[in-house]
């Protein structure tokens, strides 16, 4: 069950001018359910992206890079879940050129300009032939609205599609942007996610495109943590079709900031429904740290409380055994960490000052934050004004179950 | 249940000359259990300690550390279980200091003459007072072969005592090395253990034992992880009493590496033990890293397998899902490995290379790997002459049992 988070309402998926979205269900790996989603782009459409860091990073990953070097004209993203394609070597890398080839056959373009995406297990051989199979469906199936549809096309272990959409007015004109997300373990991105691509039908230079890519995915995607595990396949992709009739927005474009600032909204709503959706979540947590030398700091202080499975399964108690927050804390890495000067809050609530038990502090008031679906824990370290913060959830026995099940 | 470990016989374990062991039952936290350990030094005795890098260290590691500058004359350790005496601020410094002061008082000797140790629950108050009054039964208690008595009051989640003991004659005279360690969860140490004590009859030089201490820690508890969260309380403890009457052993004496090697081996054994006694653990798996450039590489992908909740799912579920291990690898932080050049090992069986499946591969193969209760995974980067060994456990519903219950 995810975190205080319900599969999106069709109808408030709104289209995007210049994006068309198909799925089939081309039998993968399981019988019966979408696992094939092809996206349409119109001509002019830019497109920006970042991909894991994971040095066994998918095929398709590497063809990705590959394509958007070798191509300013993207017009098809292909997208198939079941198989991550990573770990397969020579033979997975030309899968994935397979796959690229027969969608840019169908559609009367180059494989260049066709972006593949796979995820599922790793290390066994993508099924391209099936895939290849289902792409006429997809494409008969391709309409603007269908995001709900893409969404759950998309999905592994997810237990809902996640989506979300936004309008701004710039210039007189509306502009849509349209995201969807998938993942739900292995989440521990490294300048991108699991899968994600929002699109807008705003005019934008390629150049401010890559900067609002870098400012969302810094704010969202890189925020987050289910597992402490980085995927092999962590794609986040930016789409603007240009048409939505308003000047060319640059990066000193009055409208810049509102745009970039939207586009984050969508990205930060993904990337928390990730966490919302994590495997075996019950609760959602945000880790806040605050008043550090700079961001780094901030960070490896977040990430170390968001990763340790102390703290995570004393959250799925419900228990408030909060030293493990600190034992965390101490442990991040931050040599010259004065501990008699951090404040420990849970919620509201100081737990911790001066190295200890805050003397205000009572039990009650800290359970009664824990008994809550929704946790906010904040580290203020008081020794500068930088901070940082990252969402994740708790440690459950489905955790464990989700994982040790997946596969077989 | 511990994996491939029993609680070892009380008449295996061997007294070492100058040194006497003291429990008591002191209702520190539960009723009814051994949880307080006094052991005494004879005069003469070199002390060499090594501690938790967490910044959130426990107020006795503070003391302790203090101690040892302070006085080349440590006459008395005195540990309990229940508390951590960690995150207690100005009040938790002064209740150790106090317990060191009821035990010098009794004992007739300096309070910077004893090490204090407290394991047990973060950001809780030292029952101080409880501590103090189980002194006397303690000293009472004193025997100098009751290690597994003294193993068992230090426990905390362990299910079972851990000790070992080794003798090798150096000069003719045979020497005594007898050692117990405790820890079970939050356990994956920075220079040090949760709590390990080594005892030696030998003769040493102070110097000596410093070298002989850094070598052992960095072999053994320095190679150990459960659950990746270091805690604010690891100790590790070697003792040399100088009674075995041989000459004094320095680092370029004969005996010198035997010593060294035998105490090491002790070492690792302790750490062996808190691993296969580790939280929820059904499973003891080796991770070796084979071929890297050096030392650090080879560590840091050793860790991030023996980290990653998705590798520890997976044995858990004696399930050869070996992508994991392989995306393990590619996000442990070398920058520039070429994962084509990569061999994955299960046992014997040649997993993967070439960045995918080796052709020889069958997943029978690997799962019978799987169904085993100790497993050694081998990575063979192709980059260098360097090797790390980590051993773990795998994680499983009972991880997540044990830690979401265990302060309620």
């Amino acid at each position: 069950m995810p975190v205080n988070l319900s599969a999106p309402d069709a109808t408030s998926l709104l289209p995007v001018a210049g994006v068309t979205l198909g799925v089939a269900e081309a039998n993968i790996r399981t019988a019966g359910r979408k696992d094939v989603m092809v996206m349409q782009l119109a001509e002019g459409t830019h497109v920006s992206g970042v991909f894991t860091q994971n040095r066994f990073c998918a095929a398709p990953v590497t063809i990705c890079k590959k394509h958007l070097t070798a191509s300013s004209d993207i017009r098809a993203l292909l997208v198939n879940t079941g198989f991550a394609n990573a770990g397969t070597g020579e033979a997975g890398y030309q899968h994935a050129i397979q796959s690229c080839e027969a969608l840019a056959s169908l559609l009367n373009i180059d494989s260049q300009q066709v972006l593949p995406f796979s995820t599922g297990v790793i290390l066994e051989p993508l099924p391209v032939d099936k895939i290849i199979a289902g792409l006429p469906a997809a494409i008969a199936n391709q309409q603007a609205g269908q995001w709900r549809d893409a969404a759950e096309a998309i999905m592994t272990t997810d237990t809902i599609p996640k989506a979300a959409s936004r309008q701004i007015t710039i210039d007189g004109r509306i502009i849509t942007i349209t995201g969807m997300s998938k993942g739900s373990g292995m989440i521990h991105p490294n300048m991108a996610t699991m899968l994600a691509y929002v699109a807008t039908d705003a005019h934008i230079s390629k150049t401010a495109l890559d900067a609002v890519l870098e400012y969302a995915v810094n704010q969202s995607f890189n925020c987050i943590s289910v597992d402490g595990d980085t995927s092999t396949n962590d794609s986040f992709m930016l789409v603007a079709t240009n048409q939505a009739g308003h000047a060319e927005i640059t990066e000193d474009s009055a409208g810049f900031a509102a745009l970039r600032d939207a586009i984050t909204e969508i990205a930060v709503e993904l990337a928390q429904a990730i966490v919302r959706d994590g495997e075996g979540a019950t609760k959602f947590i945000t880790v806040q740290v605050e008043a550090g030398q700079d961001q780094t700091e901030c960070r490896k202080v977040a990430y170390a409380i968001a990763r340790s499975p102390l703290v995570k399964t004393a959250f799925f108690a419900s228990d408030p055994n909060l030293g493990r927050i600190l034992a965390a804390v101490g442990y991040a890495g931050i040599d010259d960490l004065d501990v008699n000067n951090i404040a420990l809050y849970l919620g509201d609530v100081l737990v911790s000052e001066g190295g200890g038990l805050a003397a205000s502090y009572q039990e009650a008031q800290g359970q009664a934050v824990m008994d809550a679906s929704e946790i906010l824990v904040r580290v203020v370290l008081n020794r500068g004004q930088a901070q940082s913060t990252v969402w994740t959830c708790d440690f459950s026995y489905d955790y464990v179950k989700i994982n040790a099940d997946y596969r077989s």
